[in-house]
């Protein structure tokens, strides 16, 4: 089986059009690639594990390659930086047939090639009881030009690039109704949720955009150094910027954009639209700091990449923690995130 | 759990070594290196999971953080370069103590630091049954200078770098003795095999060494193309070879090297030397093909790095497939290794 799995993703790999920066592939004992000069490399890691980060009730393979592509681009994007080269780690159990991995590795390389990305290895082991999709990517990013966790400063504004908490209704909403998910394109609405609405924070859950145009924007600006992806939520990611920088922040309630989508399912599933934004994981919008001084001219970066102004959310402190202010009070919300698992 | 891990594994990673080459390591989106010029980058991954590569029974975690390191360094050694950097990628069930995880990576940050390789990231996940370990190692080689699977040529000649069959029979041993294990160091030996043999076999299964040195002194020499490690058992690794580099091999029996350690610990546990040998995996030697011109200059290479002369086992030929020459006759041994699972 692993041997079949490998020529079959191997096969799928090798695209009509070559990169010249591979000159080992899959199928050695090492991959080989010639970085670019003038270069640093960035490096990243993460896996996707079955019955904590999804479930295959609701999650078809395509979504989940892409998906398992996305989370990692977009650690990619909090870096600035340009991903190259790919290494897929599978664990699989049995039960999965073969079209369960073309159709995830078709999802995967679908989502790899838009980023200019190629997959040139891996490793693929049996486990008895339990699925794991891991990808590591490495890109490169210009000499000391990378954004950090660990540079933000008081008085720096806190910005985000877009709508957060549509990830996570999006998820609410398909652990509600697992097995209905395959008539989707045939309903008309669900549950007081129109389609478009449904469509929209479905796709935030399971196929997420990563921010790489917009990391690569800002770290080359030279005005940006501090940046994290959203991936378990304001109240921790930004909890984690805080903690490596050694500062607090302030988050400002009224200003966190939240979608009229979001509002709407939020109104039927009975979660208040700002918990989902604060809490909610899984965006992949990019959170990063700037100094008062550099702000108007990040803003118009960001808003060409975007087509939109970015959204300011708050402002770095002194203080330990994150303080999320509201009309009825302050909450401290320190890494009150989405957490995978306890 | 997850970030106490993340922080016990970091601290231990901060070693007082710096290595200027590391400009963000385990904490932040990505990692972040400076690649050195002039150097192509090697790129392996490789995952140990229990109750297919290793069992708790016999496999104390100090061990099995050295081995997870040595089967990638191996891998790297295979290419003839130099590895630089890791990443750990970790699946988490519930269960293992604190202690085990303290000392997995003592285990794996001192097989790490012995050839120079600093862990800088990676990702630890729960997962509701299963225990992976996981390691990406990233390293560079001289441009164009790796040693690969793929150029092995008609009449070359077929090297191993020490004695094989010995990991198998340690393992076999470990196999039949799961339990008694601890009380090793108090016995003088045990079901007919001496202490000394028995420390050797289980060494060479628990902690084998990875041949780095051989192998980049193989590259550097501009006189071999060809390397695998041995890792699968040399009918199997021979294949990928043979396969690769679209030819066959012929491999002589009576030349393939055989402790006699081995072949004490064969008559107790009543396997022939020679299978163990051919298709036991793990011992980690390397495998590399000469044409006869280069012959007489890599055998003094290698001896100069092994401190003995390496083994000529067999050769390549036209036709495909692997044939065992023994005096009792001719045996087809393609893929007949060892296979963690089926």
């Amino acid at each position: 089986m692993e041997r079949d799995l490998i020529t079959k993703i191997q096969r799928l790999a090798e695209t009509p059009i070559k990169d010249s920066s591979v000159l080992v592939s899959i199928g050695d004992d090492c991959a080989v690639v010639a970085p670019s000069p003038g270069r640093h490399l960035i490096i990243t890691t993460d896996t996707l594990v079955e019955s904590i980060h999804f479930d295959l009730d609701y999650f078809d393979p395509w979504h989940l390659g892409r998906k398992t592509a996305a989370v990692n681009l977009s650690d990619a994007a909090a870096m600035g930086g340009n991903p190259r080269w790919a290494l897929l780690n599978l664990a699989v159990r049995p039960g999965l047939a073969d079209s369960f991995w073309s159709s995830f590795s078709e999802g995967l390389l679908s989502r790899l090639s838009e980023y200019g990305v190629r997959l040139i290895g891996g490793d693929t082991v049996g486990a008895p009881d339990c699925l794991l999709l891991g990808l590591t990517l490495i890109g490169e990013v210009a000499e000391g030009k990378w954004l950090s966790r660990s540079s933000a400063q008081p008085e720096d504004l806190i910005y985000c690039s877009g709508n957060l908490g549509e990830a996570a209704a999006g998820l609410e909403w398909l652990k509600r109704h697992r097995k209905k998910r395959r008539s989707l394109g045939r309903q008309k609405g669900m549950h007081g949720i129109s389609r478009a609405v449904l469509k929209r924070l479905l796709s935030r859950h399971l196929d997420p955009e990563p921010r790489v145009a917009l990391g690569q924007a800002l770290a080359a600006s030279g005005m940006v150094q501090t940046a994290i992806d959203i991936s378990d939520g304001i109240a921790t990611d930004l909890a984690h910027v805080c903690k490596n920088s050694g500062v607090g922040a302030e988050v400002w309630a009224r200003k966190i954009p939240v979608s009229g989508a979001l509002k709407r399912a939020s109104r039927i599933l009975g979660i208040s639209p700002l918990n989902l934004a604060v809490t909610g994981g899984e965006d992949l919008e990019l959170l990063w700091t700037v100094s008062k001084k550099n702000e108007p001219g990040v803003r118009k970066i960001a808003a060409e990449v975007l087509g939109y102004g970015p959204f300011r959310i708050g402002k770095i402190v002194r203080n330990d923690g994150i303080l999320l202010k509201t009309s009825q009070g302050v909450i401290d919300i320190t890494y009150q995130g989405y957490e995978h698992y306890t």
